[in-house]
């Protein structure tokens, strides 16, 4: 028991629940649909969240364990709690990115009981490393929903950043390797936004 | 193949998730720790559905499905969409908050293909009924988190409503059935609350 009759197990969790209440005022570059504001990466971690459920049928392979993708997704991005959220296509801020994170996940992990601390801290790691099946489908909805707010925006933040295609297929590859179908679709929407002016040929 | 040759299941799920894109939109009368702004409903479901990951401990019973209490609380509240949220102190707004959830229901998993739209549906139902072991840890996580967040901000939305602690403890007894540690400890931290001034007595 801590000073206050909390179990301390408990204590630990709440506090890292408290903290992540800051995952709200992170904020990506990509817009909400209805443009009225930049989305934030609690609510993207959620968006993406509810993708792993509806497009596990479209994953490679058909074997993926969905909890454990899942709890990746829930937990993908707390570093930037820390560490910020780093635009994909900035190649500067991507060049100490990966310290940033590894000093966020230190801190942020270390608020739990150690199993649990060591279980995210896993699960974070298995994330980035995009080796298993469940990372890979994991980090292809982290790619799927982004284009798709652009496609739904006329490229809204493809255009205020000066993006092209070439930039957004390579960035986006990876949806290729765990969700085939998927890709097949969204490259035929992006030549669409190409036709349209909403993204740079 | 629809027209532009995406299959129509994969065209329906798409559909699906640009349409939750709204309950980034919808705000609920909690703030935010940082007292920043109102939380909306898309990253109190994220924030709450990490905590079913942290907290499965302390679920009675210890034997929930939590894949399915994960999957239940991403979309416990996508009804907000066309139903907006209704304050869980409003008696008034209480009264026909069924039928315009349910309306809403069939509108928003009906964009789904008839099997997801099943699910979904009977998972919100599972929610809503309140009766299986997962169905109440989900519900106690629900109202576990805007007490936290009460409670972290000196009472933000109970002084903003003139809420007492008779009504919170009211509301707040579903966690008591589904999680009786953390009652014990959230009852402790009421009365302190109260003690401070940031809630009625």
């Amino acid at each position: 028991m801590s000073g206050d009759g909390t179990p301390p197990r408990l204590a630990s969790q709440l506090a890292f629940l408290v903290e992540l209440d800051k995952l709200k005022t992170v904020l990506r570059r990509t817009s909400l649909i209805d443009r009225s504001r930049a989305e934030n990466t609690a609510e993207h971690s959620w968006h993406i969240a509810v993708a792993a459920v509806l497009l596990e049928e479209h994953a490679v392979g058909h074997g993926v364990d969905l909890l454990r993708v899942v709890k990746m997704l829930l937990i993908h991005d707390v570093v930037e709690i820390d560490a910020g959220d780093t635009f994909c296509y900035d190649a500067e801020a991507n060049r100490d990115k990966l310290e940033r994170e590894e000093r966020a996940a230190e801190r942020l992990f270390g608020l739990l009981p150690a199993d649990q601390a060591a279980e995210l801290r896993a699960l974070w790691e298995e994330f980035e490393a995009r080796e298993t099946a469940e990372a890979r489908y994991a980090a292809a909805l982290d790619r799927i929903q982004p284009v798709l707010q652009n496609l739904h925006t006329e490229g809204h933040s493809w255009r205020a950043h000066g993006i092209g295609r070439a930039q957004v297929v390579h960035r986006n590859r990876p949806i290729g390797d765990a969700a085939p179908e998927i890709w097949e679709h969204l490259l035929a929407r992006l030549d669409e936004a190409v036709e349209r002016g909403h993204l740079e040929p």
